[in-house]
Formats: C-alpha cells, structure tokens, sequence
C-alpha cells in the first residue's frame, strides 16, 4: 500500500483551520504536514492551541514558523524598528482594524515554498467568505488567482508538471456548517481559540467580533462551545 | 512641491538590487522604502553590503526583516527542527540547487503587506531572467500572474482604488546593461556583493556561477569590478 499523498495545512489554532486539520486527515484523506506562524506576542496561546489540535488528531509533523509579520506593519506604523517615523505612515482608509495586510498572500506563499520542498501537491486553508467579508485575501476569486500564480511558480509546473493548489473546503459555508462538519468527524473544539482580544488568563473575551461569530455557529448547531466550559485545555 | 510617491525597494546587497535602488530613486523618481531579509547565517555579509548600498545613496529607510525561510525549507530536507524525518523528504528533479522553492512568492507577498502599510503602489524588484532561466520566479510571465494576484489582494484596489504593482525594470537586460545603467547613475558596485559561496574572510569566491556572471558582465562594460579590488567597503 503507498503511503498517502502529502498536503501542508495552514494552522493558526483556530476554530476553521482545526477543522480543516481534521477534514484534510479525515475527509480527504491526505497526509497533513501542518505549517502555524509565531508572528507576535499574542501568537503563543494560538501555538499551544495548535500544538493540541495537532497532538488531538494524531499528528506529529507540525512546524511552526517565526514570522515578525506583525513587525513589518506595526514597525511601519509606529516608526520603531528600522523604520524612522515621518510621521505619514498611515493605512488607507476602510481596512478592518483587525485585517494585516496581505496576510493569507504571505502565509499562501510560504506554505507554497513549504509543499514544494516537500513534495506537496496540496494547501489546506480553512479561511470561509462569509465571517471575512471585509478581508480582500478570503474571498474565492482571490484563492483562484493564487493558485494560478502557483502554477507559474514552482519549478515542477513549469517544467509540465503538476501544479500545487490550495484548498478552502470551507469557503462557503457558514460557522454552524464547519462545526458539524468537525463534529461529525470527531473533533474536540476544546482546544481551540478563536477570539481576537483573549484576558490576561487566556480565556476568551467573549465579546469580540470573532467570540460572536463562534457563539452563534454553536447556538445554532445546539451544542456547547467546549472551549467555554471552565476546563482549559 | 508634495512628496515623490513611496515604492518598496527588495534590497539583497548584490548586484541587480542596489542597481534597482539607484534606479528607483534617481531614474523613477520614487522615494524608496528598502526592505531586506535576515534569512539565515549567510545572510550577514549581505546585510551588510545592503546597508553601505543605502548608505552611499542616502537611503535612510531600510527595514530588516528577519524570515525563517531557509529553516523552512532545510527542517524539511534534513528532518531538523520541528519536521521529522521520515527519510521521504526531498525536492522534485531539475531545480537548480540555488533555486529556493517560492523565494520570489515570499519576497513580493512581505513586500506587498509592507507597500500596503505605507501607502505604496509600487514595488521594485532587481530579478533579471537571463541570469535565472532556471528559476520559474524570475520570468516576466510569473510577475504579471503576481500583479494580477496583488489587484485582488489589497484593501484598497478591491474597494476600487489603485493597485499595487511590481516593476522589474531589468528583466530583459543583460547583466553589462544593468552594470551600464548602474554607473551612469552614479552607483559605487564596491559595496555589492553577488557570490554564492564567498570566501572565510568575506570576499567573492570568483569561481561560482554568480561570480562568472558578474565577471562577464564587467568585462563586458570594460571597467573593473570594484568588489575585486582589494578593498573591503
């Protein structure tokens, strides 16, 4: 029996990527070498998030990236780092407060440096449209353009061979799809984090844009949020 | 008089960048925000070369940013890290073995979220395809797919608003017409640095396929290489 193909699944620790873990292992049946990204303070309850889900589902092949993405921004925001401040550095104008510019284009291409090195066909993201209406970097037509980028940028397709291309399974569904979807192929949300703004004790805000989009996606399967039962992971 | 317009300037410290440099601040006339990478040991002799590039030009805008790239890539081919090694790890055929897989990609999305952040529109690339036939980022075919990608990737170009664009302005010319072009910019080469596998002391090796680019290149032009003088920048 070979063994099965590989797929590199974009992990921040959250409730989406979680079940895009899953789905890759268990759905899709892909052998997931997982990819999460140190970028920032906030990041570390995220990593110990991911490194549950991970040790949850059975998979061991998990790097996780340093990646000062907050850095570059905020460096340029603010004037530290090696950026001196002329006092006009400044976003355009109607960008979420929480969207990091050309995020998911970064993490797409490292992750397609990643599967190239390791012979990967496959990108698993598990962003979906509907909760990140306002990100330009989650919506289908920009995944489509992304993976035709792809298929002029590595050296296999170029040579005639196989493309890599990502997947977002989830694109088009709604919060309360991808936690049935987990559900049913048995994931624990416990570990997972989702919420933008965490107390100082790692707990969720349960307040945040991100902690009310999760609440109701588990109101309306009808399930408690485990990740809200007292119990840290 | 209102400000030049910002571009992002990808520095490496060789030879076509700081040429890029020269160009975008004193042919485009654009005001250059330089962004280089700290990725890996090797790395440091370049950041260097980069610095005095800026310095010699006034460039006082130069962001460092630290990118795991060659852990990325060598945790999975030797099993370190957080990779392990299940002895299956290893690139396709026909990659050159300088070719680092989506190098570019990574390059232009960091450079793309650093434009974004300050108010850019263009970012200025040095890649030339005669020297990199074998490199599938390299090709103008690869940066159109790139822009085309960036137009649907930023804030304000999906809201309706400008794009942000990559410029290779010497991808069609010969490694003696970038030389050309450099020195009638008034641009001191001594500082650049273009070898794959420099010497203990720092110095270009002389022997590797960059180094016989370079030589050509100067010979061609029928001036010396200023790097092979004798003095260190």
């Amino acid at each position: 029996m070979s063994s099965p193909e590989r797929a590199v699944v974009l992990l921040s620790g959250g409730l989406d990527s979680a079940t895009a873990l899953a789905w890759t292992l268990r759905s899709r049946g892909l052998a997931p070498w997982v990819l999460s990204f140190d970028y920032g303070q906030r990041a570390a309850r995220e990593l110990d998030a991911a490194r549950h889900v991970c040790a949850q589902l059975g998979v061991t092949r998990h790097m996780v990236l340093p990646l000062a993405l907050d850095a570059l921004v905020e460096s340029a925001l603010t004037g530290q780092g090696e950026v001196p401040d002329d006092g006009t550095g400044s976003r355009p104008h109607g960008i979420p407060t929480t969207y990091v510019p050309a995020r998911n284009t970064v993490f797409l291409s490292l992750a397609l440096g990643y599967a190239e090195t390791i012979g990967a066909y496959t990108i698993v993201l598990g962003a979906n449209a509907l909760d990140y209406s306002g990100y330009p970097d989650c919506r289908p037509e920009y995944l489509e353009q992304f993976n035709a980028l792809a298929a002029l940028a590595t050296a296999e397709s170029v040579a005639g061979g196989r493309s890599i291309r990502v997947e977002a399974p989830f694109m088009d569904l709604s919060k309360a799809d991808i936690i049935r979807q987990g559900l049913a192929l048995g994931l624990d949300y416990g570990p997972t984090v989702s919420c933008y703004a965490p107390r100082a004790d790692g707990r969720a805000c349960g307040r945040c844009e991100s902690c009310a989009i999760r609440a109701r996606g588990f109101a309306e399967v009808g399930v408690p949020d485990p990740a809200l039962s007292g119990e840290e992971p």
